[in-house]
């Protein structure tokens, strides 16, 4: 493969995690570093900041300020959640992306987000092929979901479900210290796939967690969650209860279907407040004190017990990308692939067709979920622990995080 | 001052915070190791325990367990919220716990709690004293809330601000991510003081924190709130703001007040689901995307984010109680004396007579609020800092937080 020079962007699209920006440090970093990327472009807002032309000049800013990314959570060059049109229907995005490429000599571009920022590199991909423009594109994973197929698992997820299992101990101490009746239910994300939800049950492995942990995976039947619920509550006069926000009826309805008929850019049902609306089914059932938790954004941006693993992995997974287009290659997503014989993990960068990958999404497996579809098993506690593992060793000022201050200088501001 | 020998208990009192653990190893380790006091029990659940005859032989547990109870969040040994009756109107509670007192000789009682729990002292003192039983009687302060009268600060409070300002920092970054509107309302705990929802100011000081925060020292007045919001928002495109949950109008009437008719065991309102209703006020008003998130139990059990400022001076509020009643001192509770010239902090314990602590409740100064009643002054931020540094240091298994494992053996299994 012959040697590509040329300036990168690099992007970011879709609901932020904690270790998001170790991984565009670790596209940036190598990035700066190669010899045949002549500048290295941050995109303002993913997508929309090459449509917009608002570009950040990421060889300006101070390496001791990029560094700090890895600590940093929440998309540092900003996000959207913008969907491409259909090539085939509508191509005017795709025309002002090519205009901004040639502008910039843009010839690697890698964007970092998770099923649907995977298919915006698809297309952009094979647009790119139609019109003849040579230009190397890599997705970087993340997600908090987990949901991406074709790897291990995805950079964002082991930090969540870090926060997700240490939270739900510390709260199933606080709502185990008064003699009467309790009942706590706690709502995590996940829209299609419960593996945060799932990781609640590190909790309950570790000895202080939900009794009952509810997953997208399984159809959801209130009957049999309100006996569940009960039968606990009844024996042990407490009763904690982890739900995913995606949780639904065999007929695909969302419990939470008060909230569905907002919708994010991509169609997506947007859901909440499904904890409170639980308690309250609940409190009528039992007639016990019932609290419901929302974890909210917290478990998406908790960079302060975020996991080493997850920081390194995903600034491993943002280098490999770099390091593979250099060498030549195009049209791939960064994957793990990962081994857990006899307690031992390890975890090397594998690269992955962009369409294998995009728009499919990741389920955990139902033999991982107990039979009775309300809690999950040892090869669940297995697969995830490692991905939690080591302090994210956050630098700090005055005992608070100390965040990446960039300077965000548009090329704009520069190329005058 | 002769020497009193005989059984000591302690118990726990009240809403848990994230060190209340370390104020009873406190008090549990120096009464192990002082010679007049012969055994120490701890109530199940507070005075709830004493009344029922429900005591743990805190002298058959093994060392390395009760030391993990520094790193524990929430009441060990059990809460309650039981408000003793008026000694002069129903005497049937102070006569059980003189039978109970007598039973096991107990000539020292420490009560760990806010203020309820310093008029439960105070009055179980003043009735000992009446029937002339001997017994010294030491209040140990707790309290997320950091209302005590007579006292710096309480423990509980520095890690509770410190979950409080790294989460809003956090969260910060994540509602900054997208460049269409967003409006965040953050519901913070605190039912008539606002040091906590003050916390969240440490994070504006830091840099990343809500642009207008609202204590209960201020009269509420919804539409300034949404004049303040709106300025905010349709400058910047973004808005976020922190309220105490207590924030109510100037007759009085709590802004959450839908949830007012319930109330916890000492007649207090339960309070929450206030970000809900403020964010439906407020994108009504702005048509602004609008997320409303409440901290919940996390700000009083995050012990993974505790400041070890706080898990020592919980430890040595204890300590102090045993060593001053051992020392023949009665009817206190531990007190902070702590100075800040110079940007250097020190803390030490004084005695507070219970009289004047239980049942008042001390305000954050109106000079530490804006002018303007939406935020905080250099004052609030230089109070508050000392108190949240140092890293827990909580002890983990599989980078889970591992919480003391007490055996919890009651007398009446022991004394047979």
């Amino acid at each position: 493969m012959s040697e590509l020079k040329g300036t990168c962007i690099v992007g970011q699209s879709g609901g932020p995690t904690a270790v998001i920006n170790s991984s565009i440090l670790g596209v940036i970093r190598t990035a700066l570093d190669a010899d045949c990327i002549t500048r290295v472009l941050g995109a303002a807002h993913g997508i929309k900041g090459v449509l917009d032309d608002k570009l950040y000049d990421m060889g300006v800013e101070d390496a001791a300020e990029l560094e700090l990314l890895k600590y940093t959570p929440s998309s540092a060059l900003g996000s959207c959640r913008y969907k491409l049109a259909d090539p085939d229907v509508d191509e005017t995005d795709y025309k002002r992306i090519l205009e901004i490429f040639k502008k910039y000599d843009v010839r690697y571009f890698f964007y970092n987000g998770g099923n649907d920022s995977m298919d915006t590199c698809n297309k952009i991909s094979k647009y790119m092929q139609k019109v003849g423009y040579e230009c190397r594109i890599m997705g970087v994973p993340k997600t908090i979901d987990n949901d991406l197929n074709g790897t291990d698992h995805c950079p964002g997820f082991g930090s969540a479900a870090k926060f997700i299992a240490t939270t739900c101990m510390e709260v199933h101490r606080d709502a185990h210290v008064y003699d009467n009746g309790m009942i706590t239910v706690i709502e995590i994300m996940g829209r299609h796939a419960g593996w945060l939800a799932g990781a609640a049950g590190l909790a309950t492995w570790a000895g202080y967690g939900p009794d009952l942990i509810y997953l997208p995976e399984v159809d959801f039947d209130m009957d049999q969650f309100l006996k569940d619920v009960s039968d606990i509550y009844n024996r042990t006069g407490k009763c904690m209860v982890a739900v995913s926000e995606g949780i639904h009826y065999a007929d695909g309805t969302f419990v939470s279907e008060a909230k569905t008929s907002a919708t994010d850019g991509f169609g997506h049902a947007q859901l909440g407040g499904l904890a409170t609306m639980l308690a309250e089914v609940v409190k009528k059932q039992t007639g016990a004190k019932v609290r419901g938790i929302e974890l909210s954004l917290l478990q998406r941006c908790a960079s302060h017990v975020a996991s080493k693993t997850d920081i390194d992995e995903a600034f491993m997974a943002g280098k490999a990308a770099v390091e593979a287009a250099v060498s030549g290659v195009t049209d791939k997503m960064v994957a793990f692939q990962c081994t857990r014989e006899g307690g031992k993990y390890t975890c090397q960068t594998v690269l992955q067709p962009l369409d294998i990958v995009a728009n499919f999404e990741k389920k955990v497996p139902r033999e991982w979920i107990n039979a009775a579809g309300n809690g999950i098993e040892q090869p669940f506690v297995d697969y995830a622990l490692p991905l939690i593992q080591g302090a994210p060793g956050t630098p700090k000022s005055s005992e608070l995080p100390r965040f990446a201050a960039l300077k965000k200088v548009f090329t704009t501001e520069i190329d005058q």
